[in-house]
C-alpha cells in the first residue's frame, strides 16, 4: 500500500485542454499541494496544461511511471488498464464512475479490469472515488478541488465517498487539525479499507485512523487488524437504513449490514463508531489531546453558568470532580479582587482577571496526581483583555502537551477571535463547548480504558465434529429449512451443552416409560423439520403430571403430526422432564454475511421482545468476554438474585455462551440457532437447555 | 415588563473614569447598539466618559429616568434603590453580584431590596445579571463586551447565565441569526423568567422564545403559560447533577430540581428542552424556517456520500422518503450530462453541473403536494463553479421562504464560503451537515404536531374532601410519618379508587369470619404507620386458603405489632380478597417542590426497577393525557395482550390515574402516593388496587 502514497513520479490520465475537463483538477492539486515528484499528463488530444505537455497515451511517456491516476470514461478503464500494464505501472487509482454502483450490468466491466490488474500484477484504488493524498510528499489527485490550506497531521483518513471525504478535509481545515494521508476507496474492487487500515496502522506519520465506510469489505478482517492496533480507530459506517442502502448502493455499490452487529463488532474490537460529522470531529479532537488515563477531572471556567453547564457534562459523561485542597482553594481566594463567588470544583473564576494567576491555577491543578485530566472555559469577547486571553490559550496548550494529560480547552469567545487563535495553533484541538469538551474527554477516557479480548482468545474445545456434520450434510442434502428438535439436541450434545434430561417416544407406552424414568411432571413437544414455532400449532405440552395425562398428550401430538405434509416425517415425540425453576435466558447465534458467527444473549420474553435487552459478539468469544455481555443486559440484574431469590449459575451460562460459540465458528452452515429457554438454576447447580431450534438455509 | 425594554431615558450607575470599572461597559454598549433614547452616567467620583457628564448620584439627574441599570458594590444597593424610588424610577437592572449566590447570609440584603422595591413600586431585574438587550431601540446594558454585529431577528432569549446566554450571541452572530430582545435575569429576585416569557409570548418582535434557566422559579405557572403560547419555547434547563448543583448555588442562587419531572413538565406543554449549545442552535434554527407540516421528505444532494447520510439521518428521525413522480425523474436524467447516477429520493445529483436545473428540481419538488419539507445538500468547495453555488443559495432561500415550506439548507463547503453565504442571507439558518438539517426538521415537525392537554382539560369529580381532610389534619397533628393502610384506603374510597375486597379484624374470629365473607384465599397484612416495607417485617402473607391458615395468620401478624413500639399501635389486620389474576401496575405521586403535584405510573416490579419504564406527568391529567401516559410505557405493550393473553382494562386504568391525579392536586399534605400493585383485569372486567401508601412527611 505504501506505493500509493509515496510514487516519485505520476500520470494523470484523462486531461484535456476542455474547461470542464474534470482531471485538470488533479493537475492542478499536484502542483497546489506542491507534490515532491515528477508529473506527466495523458489525454487523446494532446495540448498542454499548466506548463505540463499532454502526452496522446501512457506509452508515450519514457520515463518509469508509479502511479497512475486515472478519469476518462468508465468503457475506456480495461484498455488503458491494458497500456498500464505493459507500462509496467503496479499502482492505478481510477477515479472514473459509471461501473457497479449503476447497477450489476456493469459487473462484467469491472471484472475485466480485475483479470487485467491480476494479470499484470497491478494493485488499483477505485473506481468511482476522488483519489489520495499524502501530506508528507504534497501527492494529491482529487477531481474535487482542495486548496491546500491543510495542516500536516497525525490523523489519517479512509473513506468511501469522495464528497463525504472532502467535507471531512474541510471541516479540519476551519479547526486547523492537520491529516497525514487521505485515501478515497470507492467501490473497493481491489484496494478497501483493510489494506489501507493495516498500511496506516504501520505508517509512521499516522497516530489515529479515521474511516468513513457505506460498506463493510470483510468484517473479521477489520476486527483482527483492530484487535491488533495500537492507534486509535474511528469510523462513521453509514448506511444504516433502507433508503439509505437504495442510495449507498447507486453511489458505491454497497449493502446495508445488521446495525446491532456492526455495533457490536466495533464495540468489541475498540473501534469508535461516529454518526456524523460532529461526533467525528469531537473523536478526532479527543485523540489529538494527550491521553485521559483515569476519571479524575477538574474543571475551571471565567463564566459561572459554564461551570454549571461544564459540571452536567461531566456528570453526564461520568467524571469524578476531585475536591481541589484547601490550602490551594485559600491561595487562589486570597488573589481574587472582590471575593465575590465561591470556589470549588468545578471552580468558577469569573471575578479573576490575573491571567497569570488563572495560568498558576490551570498548571497546578494538572500536575496533581490525583487528576487525569481537566476541562477549562475560557470566556472572553475580544474587546476586553483579549491579548492576555490570547496568550493565555497558548500557555495552556503548553501545560497540556508538557503535562501529558489532556487540558480540553473551550474557548466561548466570536467567531473572528476563535479563527484566530486555532490559527495561532495548529493541531491543538479546541473545543466550542463543555458538552463536547467533556465527550472529547470521556471517548479518550473510554479508549484507555478499553477492554479488549481477540478472537484468539476466546477458549476451545476438543469436539469431534463428525456426527453434527453429518447431521447438517444428509439435511442440507435435502433442502431442509431446520433441523428437527432431537437433531439439534444431538448437536448441542457433541458441544457439552447440558440438556434438559429428554428422550424421543414412538407410542404412547414408550411415552409413559421414559416419563416414569425421569419423574414427573415432563413436557411433551413435537420436534419436526416443518414445525418453526411448535407451539403456535399446539405441539407444545407442559406439566403433565400423571399417566394419563402423558398418554392422552401423545396421541394428541401425534394427531397433529399426521396432519402435516412434511418429508420425512418426524413421527417421535419429545419427551422431557420439566424443569420449574430457574431464571428464562436465551443463547442464540447467527451467520451475519459480513462479520461471520454472531452470539446474542439476554434474558427471554418481554424482555427482548419488548425492551430489545441482548448482548451480542462476534463469536468466538472467551469466557471472560462472555462475562461482559451478561454486564451489558439490564435484565441479567435478575441472575444476581433480587427480592430475596439465590442468584443464578452465571458460571454455567457462560460455559453455554462459549460452546455455543465454538459451535457457530465451526458450523458455519447453522445460519441460526437459538437455545431458548434456558433454565438457569440456582448458583452451583448449572444450566438447562430446554429448547432449541437450528435453520440450516 | 415592556418598560424594560422600551425605556425612553437610561442611567447607567457605577460609572468611573478607572480603565477597569465595569459600568462603563454598559456606556459602551448603549452607544455601540445605537440607543435611541437618552443616556446618563453616574458614579461618586463623577467626571466624564465618552463625552457623557458622571453625576455623582441619580438625585442629581433632572430628567425623568425610566431605567437604571446598576453596577455597584452589593453593599451600596440599598441606598441606591431607595433613590431610584425617591426618583420615581420604575424599573431597574441590577448587575451588581454579591447577594444570595455566595450564600445564605445575604439572604438579609436580598430582603432589604425588595422591600424598598415593593415601597416605591419598583420592578427590577438581577442582582447578579448581565442586564437586558433590545435590537429594536438599541437599549444595550450588558458589562460584558460585545460589539454590535448581531442582525435583528425573530428570537428573543431569557438566560439566567450572563456567560451562557453571551456565548450564544456570539454563535447567533456567527451563523448570522439575529435576535430581538435579551434578558439575563441572575438571581431572579424580583422579575423571573415567567414574568419575561408572558411579556415575549405577547411581544410583536419575538416569534421564537429560548430560555437558559439553572432554577425554575414557580414550574406550575411556566407550564400554565407555556400551555397558552402560540409561539415556540426552548428551554435548556441546566443544573442536572449534583456538582452542577453545588456550583449553581453558588452562581446563581438556583436549586435542582428532579430531571425525569423537568422532562416530563416540558414534553406536556410543549417547551422542547435542549442540552446544549449545537441542540440550541439546532433547535433556533428549526423554527427559524417555514413550519414543517408533515413527515414527507424529499432529499437532494451533490455529493452521493450524502445523500446517503441524509438517508439515515432522515430514517432516523422518522421521515417518510417520497418517491420522485416517474416522468419528473425522465426529465432530470435526460438533461443530465452522463448519466452516471441513478436517481430516487434521496437524490444524488454529483454529476449535474446545470445550476438552473437543480433549482428548477428543488422548487419543483417543494411545490409538489406530497411534500411537506426538502433536505438540500450543496457541495462546492469554492474554486469551481463557486458564483453558480453561491447564487443557488440565494434562490434556494426564495424557494423556501415562498414555497411557505422548510428547505433545511446543508451548504458543504470551505470554511470563507460558508461565512460568505451567511453574511448574504442573515436571518435565513443554514446546516453544516444533514444530520443537524433532520434533526432540525423533526423539532419542527414534532412542534407542529404537537398535542397539548393544558391542566383546564382535566375532568374533575366531585368529591367530599370531609373525611380525607379529617384523616390528615389528625395524623398531621400527630407528625405522623405515613397513614395506616385503612386510612389510606379509606381515602382511596373516598376518590372512588377501587379496591380488592377488604377489611379490618380484631381478633381471629373476625378474620376468619372476613375471610368467608370474601371467599377464600385471602391475603392478610399489617396495617401500621409503621410499617415502610410491610413485607420486610414479614406483614403480608398471602394466598390463606382455609379457616386455619387465617386463624394462624392472624397470630402470627398480632405478634409481629407487639413488638412494635410504635403509638398509637394498629392492632386491626387486614383482611383482603386475594386478587390472582391480572397484569401488574403501579399507579404514584408526589409533590414536587417546582411543579407540584406529578402523577407516575408503569408496570411493577423489574419492569420499574431496572428498566426505569415510568411515565410521568405534571398533575392534573385529562382521561385523554392519562391514555397517552400508557403509551409511553414500553412495557404497556403487555396490557395489550401478547402470547395470547387477553389485554387488560386500560380504560379503567386510566381512571384511576385520573382520580389519583386529582387527589394528590387536592391534598398536597400527601407528599408521596403509591398504589401498588393494581392488578389489572381483563377488559371489561376494571382493575383492583392491592396495596397502598401514603407518606405525608
Amino acid at each position: 500500500m505504501k506505493d500509493f502514497f509515496y510514487p516519485e513520479t505520476v500520470a494523470v490520465v484523462g486531461v484535456s485542454s476542455s474547461p470542464t475537463n474534470l482531471a485538470r483538477a488533479i493537475v492542478y492539486h499536484l502542483i497546489e499541494f506542491r507534490y515532491t515528484g515528477k508529473i506527466y499528463l495523458v489525454g487523446p488530444k494532446g495540448g498542454s496544461f499548466m506548463d505540463h505537455p499532454i502526452y496522446p497515451t501512457i506509452s508515450h511517456i519514457s520515463d518509469q511511471i508509479d502511479l497512475a491516476a486515472i478519469l476518462t470514461p468508465a468503457s475506456t478503464l480495461p484498455e488503458i488498464m491494458e497500456m498500464c500494464g505493459q507500462k509496467d505501472i503496479k499502482r492505478v487509482v481510477i477515479e472514473s464512475a459509471g461501473f457497479s454502483e449503476l447497477g450489476d450490468d456493469k459487473k462484467g466491466l469491472e471484472q475485466q479490469l480485475v483479470t487485467i490488474a491480476g494479470k499484470y500484477g497491478i494493485r488499483f484504488i477505485g473506481p468511482n472515488c476522488i483519489g489520495v493524498i499524502n501530506k508528507e510528499n504534497g501527492l494529491a489527485t482529487p477531481f474535487m478541488p482542495f486548496r491546500n490550506t491543510f495542516d500536516l497531521g497525525p490523523l489519517s483518513i479512509i473513506s468511501q465517498s469522495g464528497g463525504v471525504g472532502g467535507a471531512l478535509l474541510n471541516e479540519l481545515a476551519n479547526e486547523n487539525l492537520g491529516f497525514n494521508k487521505f485515501a478515497s476507496i470507492g467501490n473497493k474492487l481491489d484496494t478497501d479499507e483493510n489494506d489501507l487500515l493495516e498500511f496506516l496502522l504501520n505508517d509512521r506519520g499516522t497516530e489515529t485512523v479515521f474511516l468513513y465506510l457505506e460498506g463493510i469489505a470483510d468484517g473479521r478482517r477489520l476486527m483482527e487488524t483492530a484487535f491488533r492496533s495500537s492507534k486509535p480507530i474511528l469510523a462513521h459506517k453509514s448506511n444504516t437504513s433502507e433508503a439509505s442502502t437504495r442510495i449507498a448502493r447507486s453511489h458505491t455499490g454497497s449493502l446495508s449490514a445488521s446495525e446491532e452487529v456492526v455495533n457490536a463488532a466495533f464495540r468489541q474490537c475498540s473501534i469508535h463508531r461516529v454518526t456524523d460529522m460532529n461526533s467525528t470531529l469531537t473523536a478526532i479532537k479527543a485523540h489529538a489531546l494527550p491521553p485521559m488515563r483515569g476519571n479524575r477531572l477538574a474543571v475551571i471556567s471565567r463564566s459561572g453558568g459554564h461551570a454549571v453547564v461544564a459540571a452536567d457534562a461531566a456528570a453526564k459523561y461520568g467524571f469524578v470532580l476531585q475536591p481541589f485542597p484547601g490550602d490551594f482553594l485559600k491561595m487562589v481566594e486570597s488573589r481574587l479582587r472582590a471575593g465575590v463567588i465561591r470556589l470549588g470544583n468545578p471552580m468558577d473564576l469569573g471575578d479573576l482577571f490575573d491571567f497569570d494567576l488563572f495560568h498558576e491555577i490551570v498548571s497546578n491543578t494538572l500536575a496533581r496526581d490525583d487528576i487525569d485530566g481537566m476541562l477549562v472555559v475560557l470566556n472572553y469577547n475580544g474587546i476586553f483583555f483579549e491579548e492576555d486571553s490570547r496568550s493565555l490559550v497558548g500557555k495552556i496548550k503548553e501545560v497540556c502537551l508538557q503535562g501529558k494529560k489532556p487540558v480540553a480547552l473551550c474557548v466561548v469567545t466570536t467567531g473572528e477571535e476563535w479563527r484566530l487563535n486555532r490559527c495561532n495553533h495548529p493541531n491543538f484541538p479546541m473545543f466550542t463547548e463543555p458538552e463536547e469538551a467533556a465527550y472529547a474527554l470521556s471517548i479518550s477516557r473510554d479508549y484507555c480504558q478499553r477492554i479488549v479480548s481477540s478472537f484468539k482468545e476466546a477458549e476451545t474445545f476438543v469436539v469431534d465434529k463428525k456426527q453434527p456434520l453429518a447431521i447438517l450434510a444428509e439435511a442440507g442434502s435435502r433442502q431442509a429449512q431446520q433441523l428437527t428438535t432431537a437433531k439439534s439436541f444431538e448437536i448441542l450434545e457433541t458441544y457439552s451443552v447440558p440438556l434438559a434430561p429428554w428422550g424421543q417416544a414412538r407410542n404412547s407406552e414408550e411415552a409413559v416409560k421414559r416419563a416414569a424414568a425421569f419423574g414427573l411432571p415432563v413436557a411433551m413437544k413435537v420436534m419436526g423439520e416443518e414445525f418453526i414455532h411448535k407451539s403456535d400449532v399446539g405441539g407444545v405440552l407442559l406439566n403433565l403430571s400423571n399417566e394419563d395425562e402423558v398418554k392422552a398428550g401423545y396421541h394428541r401430538l401425534a394427531a397433529i403430526i399426521q396432519t402435516t405434509a412434511s418429508r420425512p416425517k418426524e413421527e417421535a415425540i419429545l419427551v422431557q422432564k420439566m424443569v420449574t425453576e430457574g431464571y428464562e435466558v436465551f443463547v442464540g447465534a447467527k451467520q451475519d454475511p459480513v462479520f461471520g458467527p454472531v452470539i446474542l444473549t439476554g434474558l427471554g420474553g418481554v424482555y427482548v421482545e419488548i425492551f430489545g435487552d441482548v448482548a451480542r459478539r462476534v463469536a468466538p468469544v472467551s469466557a471472560e468476554e462472555a462475562g461482559r455481555m451478561f454486564g451489558e443486559i439490564r435484565g441479567s440484574q435478575l441472575l444476581k438474585g433480587v427480592r430475596g431469590q439465590p442468584p443464578g449459575d452465571l458460571e454455567a451460562l457462560v460455559h453455554i455462551v462459549q460452546r455455543v460459540s465454538q459451535l457457530a465458528c465451526d458450523l458455519p452452515q447453522i445460519q441460526e440457532l437459538d437455545l431458548n429457554p434456558i433454565m438457569v438454576l440456582p448458583k452451583g447447580r448449572g444450566c438447562l437447555v430446554v429448547d432449541c431450534r437450528m435453520v440450516i438455509s
